[in-house]
């Protein structure tokens, strides 16, 4: 293993907290990518190194890194969940509709934060990594992601 | 995608680091809700805005956002977890009693750590959302939970 | 719930972000243990109370915090996820081989980012945890890890 710095100019007198909020509307089960979006919140808040949180503030929809190329991939992974947490199965929990309680399972397997590098005012995301809200609900939804940038 | 700011005012001077421990008896498999616990530590800490990463310290258990408000929904979740990582399968790691593994493989599936935005001296956490300790057990456990708040 | 104060010294002037890079050559499907590496950039860093953030560059492979001391756990946890997402299955993004999208999948249900508390210059893990990268492809691959301190 070799390891090398990236970066290691710590900003000594200096470090500030940004909060913004991104507001999406869903347009029922799946993966929308808030990457650019999250990285138009870092430009704004002018911070050059430092890391980024991204928050979903909801049990029913959930935050993934995934691979942001092949929209076939994105498939297979929306699939994959519809299997693993089948809507006809029987749930203590079902006045919402039968696609209440596999959104908030599925929000447990996957995540609700995130916190990337940010150095040189960008996302440190890998060639293929992108920043996905996935819906886990069949309706339209009106989602809050708070995007809190420290540097 | 509309976007607007939650918090502008960045801290220049003066960030700080401040962390906290949560110790926690549990009584065997099922969540149990730290929200106030975390909040309380925010509460103590002065911070008005940044951070705070809570971070579980063991392996058979772990650390999931969840819905808060219907206890049907976590019983569901749980029913889902003994469903899916059954305890009566033959693992190759099983001197502890056979809800030893599938506890450090839930674990795997679920988290060890969160961060949460801090804003006005609140978790920045939605209607519904909470957090809770999964206890992956079936005995009782003494489990040490780390609070760190950054603002 | 008893609580009591790790450490309160908030260091109010004098924050700083340090970014690293970590380089892994993985020899196939399984975890690897990245621990001491981590811990090794926390202590280059000279950051005593703060946060250490460790960051996967990558979507077919993640981060895990694992049970560290039995290797048969270990064993067991990547038997569990060469079964709960076969290679064997149908799925529409074929084109990098049968390990290709069960990586993805893998990825999605483990982690790509931890937050851990970094107090007296050491990672807060309790006494089993260890960190790991989780490799889901056949196939050597050469990976890279960013590690962030801030304290």
């Amino acid at each position: 293993m070799r390891c090398c710095d990236v970066s290691n100019q710590g900003m000594v007198n200096g470090m500030a907290v940004k909060h913004y909020q991104l507001e999406l509307r869903t347009k029922g089960k799946g993966t929308y990518e808030i990457t650019d979006d999250v990285q138009e919140k870092i430009d704004k808040s002018g911070v050059r190194d430092g890391t980024v949180t991204v928050f979903v503030q909801h049990t029913s929809c959930s935050l993934t890194m995934m691979e942001n190329a092949a929209p076939a991939a994105r498939r297979d992974v929306e699939r994959f969940f519809d299997e693993l947490v089948p809507e006809d199965t029987d749930y203590e929990h079902d006045d919402e509709g039968p696609d209440d309680m596999p959104s908030h399972i599925r929000m447990v397997l996957t995540r609700t934060s995130e916190t990337v590098p940010v150095v040189d005012g960008k996302m440190q995301l890998g060639t293929w990594q992108g920043l996905f809200l996935f819906e886990h609900r069949r309706d339209p939804h009106h989602r809050k992601i708070t995007v809190t940038v420290m540097g």
